[in-house]
C-alpha cells in the first residue's frame, strides 16, 4: 500500500509529482482586478471573489448557478497592529487545478480522490507599506475551502488575531440543525429549525451540560448542516484546525447571514501568529443530494498529510469496555474509597472500600477472557487510578496522576494476563479538564503504558480547563490536543480523545488520533435518553471532521432491567447494530456489558463480525433527520456491512447491493426490527435470517419507529446455495 | 553532620521527639476567650488575639511593650461558600513552646535554632454549621509567624480564596524602604520614603520593567522593610509560599494600615484551596537592632524541612559565565542569526550567522579553562541553544525547545573538555515566560543536562507568562516554581531562578534551589545603574527570603572602557569584592569577564578565595540603606571573611574581630578603597594589605563614598608572624 509521506508539510503541491494533470497559470497583475472567479472541476460550483468599496474583501459561492452564499465579506481583525479589513488591493492571482489520490491509513475508503481548482489571490494594504495577506481558495466539485495567509514580510512578525471577519451569507431561511455556540462543550442535543427561529429557540436548546460556556450572542457551532427550500444541503465547517481557535457561526436570523465567531482565550484574545502562518481552512460543503455531503472528502483533503514515518503500529479497533456499568449497572463506581476529598499524596490504601470499584484485578480479567473468546481487540477500564473519589467539577489541578491504581487494581498481573489472551487493555486519562497537569505528567503516563502494554489510550476533559481562564475549544487547547496526539506517536500510543474539540480532519495527518467523542453520545441514553433522530443527524454534522467514540452496540435497551428507574435507550436493538455502519469510525466499542451479549449471541455475531476498516463505502441514501443508509467494503476482506437507521418514523426502504462483484451469489445476514419493534415498545424485538443475494438483489425492507437494519454479506458457499433460498 | 529528614512533612512537631524543653497545655475551652496573648520566649514581644463586635479575629503585636502592629483584622474571603470573615466565637486555644536546632544543607549558618511560643486558636462559625478556622502564631524572639489554617470538615473541601484580609495595622508614619507592588516583576529600584509619601513618589518609583503588572490601587511589595521613629524595625515577609498567590501590601498613607494584596490568576481568583490546607506564614520581623533583622531565620525555621532523602549532591556553587559581555563588551549576542523572526521547526544551521555569536564553544573552551586555572566551580553559559533571534516579549509558546544548540555550540565536545578540566557547564534555560511550554518539555531537557554532564541550571521567566493571563506570582506560576525544582532534584539538579516570584525560605525544604534573582541586580548596572544604597537595602528587603544570584565582582567597573557610551557601575572596585560577603548566596557568581580578572590578579584573589557556605555569620553593624558589615567563618574551614559596604556616602567604620578562636594570630588581607576613589570618580583605585591580628583586633577602615572593604583571615604562619605587621 502506497502510505503518503509527509516530506515536506509547508508545500501544498507535493503531490503533483505524482504524474498528475497540472494546469498552472499565473496572472501576475499589477493593477487592481475586479472579479475573480473559478469553477469546480465539473463545473457546477462556481466561487468568484472581488474587491468591493474600500478594498474590501468578498467571495461568493454559486452551485448549478443558484447562488450557495452571496457576497460575504473575509477580513481579519488584529491587536495591537493595523487589521487585515480593507484597503487592499490585488497584486496577484494564481490559479492551479489538481487531481491525485491518496491513501489513507484507515478510513472509509482505501483510495481518496483529491480534486480541485484553487485560486490564490495576493493582496497588498497599500496605507501598511504594501502589507501583504493571500486568500488561497480551493474549489471541489463538493464544496469550497478557503484561508487566509499571511506572509512573512518586513512588517509582518508576530501578531494576535482579535476577531475573524469570514461571513456565511446564506440566501434563505434554510432548514438547520444546529446545537448552541459553545466555547467548552459540543455535548448538546441538536434542534432542527428554521434559521429564523434559533432566537426563539436557543434557551431551550442550551441544556445542562457540565462546565459550558454558551456564547453570549446568538451562535451555532460547526460543523452545521442546513437545507435550502429548493433543496440544497449545505454543510459550514472547518480543516485542518491548528495553532487556531474553533469557529463558531453567529447568526443573524433575519438576514439569514452568519459569520465567523471565535473562541476567546484568557484574556480574550483569538490566537496568538508568527508570520509566516495561515487560518485553517473554512469549509462549505454543497450538493443537491444528501448523501454527497455523507461522502465528501473536502475537509480530509484539505489536511496536511501524515506527520509520522512510521505507522504500521497504528490499527483500528474494536472494544468492549469497564464503563457501561458504570452509567446503568448501579453496581459499580469509578471510585475505589467512599471518601468525598482526596488528594494524590493521599495512601489510597488506607481509604474505605465501598466495595463497589469496578476496575478490579478480578472484573477486568472476565472482560479479557470475554474479549479473547469473541475475538475483540481490546478492553477499555476506567477507574483503574487514584483520584476519583472527587474528580469531578472541583477546578484541580492535580485530580490524576496516570500512573498510580488503585489497591484492587493489580497493573502488573493484568499486564501478563492480556499478554497471554492476546487482548489489549486500554488505557483511561481522564485529565479533569487539567491539561497542565497532563502535560506534566505525560511522558510518565505514556512510559508507564508502554511499560505495561497499553498501546491505546482514551482521554478526557471533563470539567473546566486549566490552564484557567482557556477553554476546551481555544488556541492554547487545540494545540494541546495535537501535542498529545503526536507525543502518543513517539510512544506509539493511539488516541481517542473525550470532551475535545471538534475534529477537522487531522486524523488524516495524525493518524494514531483515531477518534473523539465531541458530541452527544451513547451515554446520555443512560442519563435522560437520546432522541431517535440523533443519530441521523451526528453524520450530517459532528462526523463532518471525524470519527466519534459513539461507543455503539447496547442490546439490553430497556434499562429498567438493571432493576431502577424507567430509563430506556431509544433505539431498537437492531440500530444499535446498524450504527457500526452507519457510523463510521476506526474505533468502535461493543458498548454493553459481557453478560447481555451472552444474551443475546445470534445478535452480537454482527458487532463481532462488523469491520472497522473499509476499501469502499457507498451511501445509499441519506435525509439528515431522517434516515441514512450505507454499505462498505471491509478492508482487504471480500465481506460487505450495511447499516440502515430511520428516525421516529418508522419506514421502508429498498436496499440495493449492486456494488457487489457481479458472476458470485452472496449469503446476506439480515438483522432486522421485529415487526412490533419500536424504539420505546419491545426496542429488543428482532430478527436474524440468511438469504442469498447477487448484486442484482433489491431487498425490501422495513425499520421500526427508531429502528434499523444491519446486514453482512460474503461470498455463498456450495453448502449455502443449497440450504438458502435467494432474497 | 545532622541533617533533617522530612519523615512526615504534616507534623510540624516532629523535631521534639529529640529531647529538647516542651511545654504543652490544652485550654480546650467551649466558651468564647476575649484575648488570649503569648509572649516570645525572651519576653521581648507580645502577640495578642481577641474576638471583637460580631466575631471577627484580631491581632496585635508589640514590642518591650511598645506596639509594633495594633489591632488588626483577620480574615478570608472565599467565592461560592460564605466567608471566613465574622461570625466566629473560640472552640479551642492551645499553647506549645519549641526549642530546637537544625541543620541546613547549606547556609550562613550550621546549626540553626528554632524557638518559638505558639498559639493555635480553633475558631467556629455558628452559623456555617460550626465550620471550622484555626490561626496559628508563633512568636519567636525575632519577630511573628502566623498562619491560617483550614482543617477538613464536612462542610468544607474544595474552595476558592478571593480575597485575603490580614491586616498589618501600622503604629505611625516609618521610613520605608519599598519598590511599587506588581504581580510580574521584583526589578523595581527602592524608594525609602515616609508611608505617607508614597503616593506621590509611586508613579517615579513605577519604573519601566519589562512585562510589569504594576497594581492599579496603592500597593507596594514584601520583603518591606521599614524603621520607626522611635528606632523600630519592622520586615513584613511571608513564608513558606506554596499552592497560594503571592502577597503584596495594600498601602493606607493616611493611617498607615497595610494590608494583604493576593496576586490574582487569569480569571481574578487568588488561589484554589483544598481542606486540610493553609495559607504561607504572614511573617513581622522586629527588633530595635537593625543587625538583628539580618540574622533573623525566622523565615527558614517557618519552611518546612528537606523534602529530599538525599542531599549529598547539592553543593555551592562559584561560577563564571558567558554572560557580561552580553551586556557590556558590545561583542557578542545571544542570538546565532541576524533573522528577527524564527521558528523550533526552521533549520538554523540555515540562518545568517552574525559572527558576534557569545556561545561559541572556542569562547566556552576559553571559560573553562580560564575557571579550571583559578578553582572556579562552573561556567553559565547563555545564547547556547536555538530561538534567540526574537525570543523576547512576543507572549509565543514555543520560543526555545532546551535540547538543540545552535550550529557553533558542540555540546559533546565541550561536555568531553569540561570533564577533562574539571569545570562544569551550568545549563540555561530561558522560557520566555512560557512555563507550559518548559514544563512540557522539562524532562527531556533535565535529561539532556544529565546526558551532558550538566549539574546545574539558571531558569528564565522573562516576558508575559503563559498559560496566558497568569501572573510570575500568581498560584499557578508559584507551583510551577516549586514543581521544576522538585522535578530538577530528581534528576540530581540544582536551579537559580531568574524572574520568578520572590523567595519566601523555600530553599530550606528544597535546598537544590540554590537562589533566585527576583530582584534588581548587577546586569541594571549595564541598563542605567544601580543606586549606591541599592546593595545597603537588598538584604533588608529582598534577601530576607533567600539568596539572590546578584552576580557580583565587576572590577571593570567604567563601562566606557568597552568603547562606547559613559556607563558605570555605581560601586567602587573593592564594593564589588565587599558584596560576596554582605549578601549572601551558595551561588556566587564572577560576573565580570575573564580578561578582567586577569588585568587585576590581587583583586580576584579575594573572589577566589571566598567561600560560598559558611559555618558561622556576624552581623557586625547595619543600617539600611546606609551601611552593612558582616563577617562569616567559611564552612569546615579556619577561614574567615569580612565584607563592609557603605552607601553613596564615605564612612569610617570600625571592625572587630572577636568572634576569631582566641589564643592564635591571624592574617587579615584588607582589600580596601583607594583614598581618591568613590563610586562615580575613580572607582577602580583600591588597595590591597596584609596584617596581623588577634581577636582583639579592631580595624579602623575607611570607606569610600560607594565604596566597600573585603577581608580574608586565615591563621597566620611563621612566616606571616615574621614578615607581617600586626594591625
Amino acid at each position: 500500500m502506497s502510505i503518503e509521506r509527509a516530506a515536506n508539510l509547508s508545500n501544498p503541491y507535493r503531490h503533483l509529482t505524482r504524474g498528475f494533470f497540472i494546469l498552472l497559470f499565473s496572472l501576475a497583475c499589477i493593477i487592481q482586478l475586479h472579479a475573480q472567479a473559478i469553477t469546480s472541476p465539473d463545473k457546477n460550483l462556481t466561487l468568484t471573489f472581488e474587491l468591493k468599496e474600500n478594498g474590501v474583501p468578498y467571495y461568493q459561492l454559486t452551485y448549478k448557478n443558484k447562488p450557495v452564499l452571496k457576497p460575504s465579506r473575509l477580513g481579519i481583525e488584529t491587536k495591537d497592529i493595523p487589521p487585515f479589513m480593507e484597503g487592499f488591493t490585488v497584486v496577484n492571482t494564481e490559479q492551479v487545478s489538481v487531481d491525485n489520490t491518496w491513501n489513507p491509513v484507515w478510513g472509509e475508503q482505501k483510495v481518496i480522490r483529491n480534486h480541485f481548482n484553487e485560486l490564490l489571490v495576493t493582496l497588498a494594504q497599500k496605507d501598511q507599506e504594501n502589507r501583504q495577506l493571500r486568500l488561497r481558495f480551493r474549489l471541489f466539485n463538493d464544496g469550497l475551502g478557503f484561508r487566509y495567509e499571511f506572509p512573512e514580510q518586513k512588517n509582518l512578525n508576530y501578531f494576535i488575531v482579535s476577531n475573524e471577519h469570514t461571513e456565511f451569507n446564506l440566501t434563505g431561511n434554510h432548514k438547520t440543525f444546529w446545537i448552541p455556540g459553545d466555547y467548552d462543550t459540543n455535548e448538546y442535543a441538536y434542534t432542527t429549525s428554521k434559521i429564523s427561529e434559533i432566537p426563539q429557540l436557543m434557551e431551550k436548546a442550551t441544556i445542562d451540560v457540565h462546565a459550558q460556556s454558551p456564547i453570549k450572542t446568538l451562535a451555532v457551532q460547526t460543523p452545521l448542516m442546513m437545507k435550502s427550500d429548493d433543496g440544497l444541503y449545505i454543510n459550514i465547517h472547518e480543516a485542518a484546525l491548528v495553532n487556531y481557535s474553533a469557529m463558531h457561526l453567529n447568526v443573524d436570523p433575519k438576514t439569514y447571514a452568519m459569520s465567523s465567531h471565535l473562541t476567546p482565550d484568557a484574556v480574550g484574545n483569538k490566537a496568538y501568529m508568527q508570520a509566516d502562518t495561515k487560518t485553517p481552512w473554512r469549509t462549505v460543503v454543497v450538493s443537491d443530494k444528501a448523501a454527497k455531503i455523507l461522502a465528501s472528502k473536502l475537509i480530509l483533503n484539505l489536511n496536511e498529510p501524515i506527520a509520522y514515518e512510521d505507522v504500521s503500529w497504528i490499527k483500528p479497533i474494536k472494544y468492549i469496555g469497564v464503563w457501561w456499568e458504570y452509567f446503568v449497572a448501579g453496581k459499580s463506581n469509578w471510585a475505589y474509597g467512599t471518601e468525598t476529598n482526596v488528594k494524590l499524596t493521599d495512601d489510597f490504601t488506607k481509604l474505605t472500600p465501598s466495595g463497589r470499584h469496578g476496575a478490579t484485578t478480578e472484573n477486568v480479567k472476565k472482560h479479557i477472557d470475554f474479549a479473547a473468546a469473541h475475538g475483540i481487540d481490546a478492553v477499555l477500564v476506567e477507574g483503574w487510578n487514584i483520584g476519583w473519589e472527587d474528580w469531578f467539577g472541583n477546578w484541580k489541578e492535580d485530580v490524576f496522576d496516570f500512573v498510580t491504581p488503585y489497591p484492587d487494581f493489580d497493573v502488573r498481573e493484568l499486564y501478563k494476563y492480556a499478554l497471554t489472551k492476546g487482548v489489549k487493555i486500554m488505557m483511561h486519562h481522564e485529565t479533569s479538564g487539567a491539561a497542565t497537569n497532563y502535560e506534566r505528567r505525560l511522558h510518565q503516563a505514556f512510559q508507564f503504558m508502554k511499560d505495561y502494554g497499553y498501546n491505546s489510550v482514551k482521554t478526557g476533559y471533563v470539567g473546566k480547563i486549566i490552564p484557567r481562564g482557556e477553554h476546551h475549544d481555544g488556541q492554547w487547547m487545540v494545540n494541546h490536543y495535537i501535542y498529545v496526539a503526536k507525543t502518543a506517536a513517539d510512544y506509539k500510543i493511539m488516541v481517542n480523545s473525550h470532551e475535545a474539540v471538534r475534529p477537522t480532519g487531522l486524523h488524516r495527518t495524525y493518524p494514531n488520533w483515531l477518534a473523539q467523542e465531541s458530541a452527544r453520545g451513547t451515554e446520555f441514553e443512560a442519563m435522560g435518553g437520546l432522541d431517535p433522530e440523533h443519530t441521523t443527524i451526528l453524520p450530517f454534522t459532528r462526523l463532518m471532521g471525524g470519527p466519534m467514540d459513539y461507543t455503539p452496540g447496547i442490546l439490553q435497551t430497556d434499562l429498567s432491567y438493571y432493576g431502577t428507574g424507567n430509563q430506556r435507550v431509544n433505539t431498537t436493538l437492531v440500530k444499535q447494530l446498524a450504527y457500526y455502519v452507519t457510523m463510521y469510525s476506526p474505533l468502535q466499542m461493543a458498548a454493553d456489558l459481557p453478560e447481555n451479549y451472552n444474551r443475546f449471541p445470534d445478535a452480537f455475531q454482527f458487532i463481532k463480525d462488523v469491520a472497522v476498516d473499509w476499501d469502499d463505502t457507498y451511501i445509499q441514501e441519506a435525509e439528515p433527520g431522517d434516515y441514512i443508509t450505507i454499505a462498505r467494503k471491509a478492508k482487504n476482506e471480500d465481506e460487505w456491512f450495511v447499516g440502515g437507521i430511520t428516525d421516529e418514523n418508522p419506514r421502508t426502504t429498498v436496499i440495493p447491493f449492486d456494488y457487489l462483484p457481479k458472476g458470485k451469489t452472496y449469503v446476506a445476514t439480515i438483522y432486522a426490527d421485529g415487526k412490533d419493534a419500536s424504539w420505546n415498545k419491545n426496542a429488543q424485538s428482532y430478527t436474524v435470517r440468511k438469504a442469498l443475494i447477487t448484486p442484482k438483489s433489491m431487498l425490501k425492507q422495513h425499520l421500526a419507529a427508531g429502528g434499523g437494519v444491519a446486514i453482512s454479506i460474503r461470498e455463498a458457499t456450495s453448502d449455502d446455495r443449497k440450504s438458502l433460498k435467494k432474497l
